[in-house]
């Protein structure tokens, strides 16, 4: 009996290749570990300290399993955005919920939209459940809500995806913009919207909740301003009969006992968060500086990370990210074209700039004579 | 658009019941916290010292994803079994891990073959993909792999699960007949071998470790002995080719930093473990004596729980469990005839087997006279 014979035919089908490797393993494979990791978007001012103690706590605990409901913390998280608990549910970061999403709507051959070169793991997702991809492209390093809407009514989308602000160029759009796309939307397609990011957005730029508008679910995380990308939780609001239809599926004791008090923890420091979204923005004007210090331009961005002109093709930007990592600068860049032309920046901590600024020209002139 | 309208039509056909409700969430109901918490087979004796030092220590790095490939823990996990790395995938739990074997391998109209009794979660996941379940009787409330092999065989099952020891019997077959069964398994099934239990097993008890036979993947975690039910993390041991395709589904991204963590200072405390086995095996005997003191039977079990039989139908052993909920013992039971004339009790400290000593006559005295 071979393996491929044991397996659905959709998954013997699946490429073998993973939406990211991981900074650990570029490390294991460079044989050094990294002076700046600045290439998953991770938060390098950390996590609240009082979200630390939580943990620390939980742990003396941690024979026990997490709550399967994650009960108190939704009762925060409802507290916070002014909705029900049952408007939420929470799961194994982002990347959990968007699988489970994508299992509940996307049968084999189902149309999804997205744009090309947004987010890998939603796209492995709906690979994953055998779902038909279509793309559009970017429009000036916005994903294009109109083009977005035009394909899905073009092939009858189930799922229309963009980030906001978006991964990987740190652009975004104003609330009436999405609230546009949201009302242009067919009838039977739902918008995720991937919020990730949403606590880097000017205060201005914000989307109201729209607890009960069955047309849009609002994906959330720990992972980035909060600094918990490594307890792995993350939250969907959406109307209750949707988020009620992840109890159907969802791997319900996901969600680590730590993870949750964490959160909670993390939630109610608004204090560090806001600290960590000014360190940020600071961060942003410093890596704009030491681009333009080498002759190249910083994108506008509403992230923890910047996107990088390197001012010529995908293969001149590989190049440089490559003699980045042997200085020992982990930084990802975008996948297509032309959006390939840039690499993604960390907001790093001043040491993490300083080994950027000291990096950049040297990579660069690597990467341009090469 | 309703919800329902926006599934697919398997996951609008699936039911909104869950595998298993939480203690936190019967607390909540009840609006007391349960005295003693000995329905979840957890191991109230907790973790090792060391792995809570270890998470703790990782909580300070929970701004980092946790390693996508938990090398470090692989890394030792095979050195502990004999095997290679790439024999072994790190899972959310062995819930996690079943989820994904099962959407792997299983499509709409599957035939799956287990128990009826047997675990619910495994059941909860081949239906939750649209498998088809075939379930044979226990035999003297022993998994019966005789059964099993001919409702394969007949059915054409493409996975065949058996715990060992069983939840939630207790019960245990040695090495031999595990073999024989693998042996006559048809050639195009998979054993799904859950072994959450088997470091409960007497050392003769245990089935060698069969690296690369195809036929059988064995399921272990680290919430039942190691006491990290609250970490999420447990691993599947199979041939490489079989552990290489989760790799093209699963979230990869998914175990937190400090469970990895804590894993492995768990796995390298074998002195911890031995304690905790050796208090298990002194609680299973006490709850014998308790379940004789009262007239009763606890079962046979090489596990951290006990099934005690309440001498009666399922729905005596209801009211049992539900006048023990009443005076603080949460505990749990089977939920199919005949094995559900029993009530399933964990391995609890001297404590919470005071609480059930003192609970246990009262209930079933309350319950035989309901």
């Amino acid at each position: 009996m071979t393996t491929d014979r044991l397996l659905t035919p959709l998954a013997a089908a699946l490429p073998a290749s993973v939406p990211f490797v991981g900074p650990e393993t570029l490390e294991r494979v460079r044989g050094a570990p990294f002076t700046a990791r600045l290439g998953a978007n991770e938060s390098v001012f950390g996590p609240s300290p009082a979200a630390v103690d939580a943990m620390r706590a939980a742990a003396a605990e941690a024979w026990k399993y997490g709550d399967s409901t994650s009960h108190e913390l939704r009762t925060d998280l409802a507290a916070h955005h002014g909705v029900t608990p049952e408007h939420i549910v929470v799961g194994e970061g982002i990347d959990g919920l968007l699988g489970t999403l994508v299992r509940l709507t996307v049968a084999e051959g189902t149309p999804v939209v997205t744009s090309a070169g947004a987010y890998p793991t939603f796209n492995y997702h709906v690979t994953g459940f055998g779902g038909a991809l279509h793309t559009v492209p970017y429009t000036a390093d916005h994903e294009d809500p109109e083009r977005l809407v035009a394909k899905a009514r073009e092939v009858g989308a189930r799922l229309v995806y963009i980030s906001n602000p978006d991964n990987p160029m740190g652009s975004w759009h104003g609330p009436a913009t999405l609230a546009r796309m949201i009302d242009a939307l067919p009838a039977d397609a739902l918008l995720v919207l991937d919020e990730a990011y949403a606590d880097f957005l000017p205060e201005a730029d914000r989307l109201p909740e729209r607890a009960d508008d069955p047309r849009v679910i609002r994906m959330r995380t720990f992972s980035k301003a909060h600094g918990l990308a490594g307890a792995r939780i993350g939250y969907a609001l959406g109307a209750p009969g949707l988020i009620a239809a992840f109890e159907r599926v969802r791997n319900h004791f996901g969600v680590t006992r730590m993870s949750q008090a964490g959160a909670r923890a993390a939630l109610a420091d608004a204090d560090w968060l806001a600290g960590v979204v000014a360190r940020v923005a600071a961060a942003r004007a410093r890596l704009a500086e030491i681009a333009a210090a080498e002759g190249l331009t910083a994108l506008p961005s509403a992230t923890n990370f910047v996107a990088i002109d390197c001012g010529g093709d995908g293969a001149l930007a590989r190049r440089v990210l490559e003699e980045l990592a042997a200085r020992g600068v982990f930084v990802r860049m975008p996948g297509v074209a032309p959006l390939d032309r840039c690499i993604r920046v960390g907001c790093g901590t001043d040491a993490d700039l300083d080994a950027v600024a000291a990096a950049l020209g040297p990579a660069l002139a690597a990467a341009r004579s090469a």
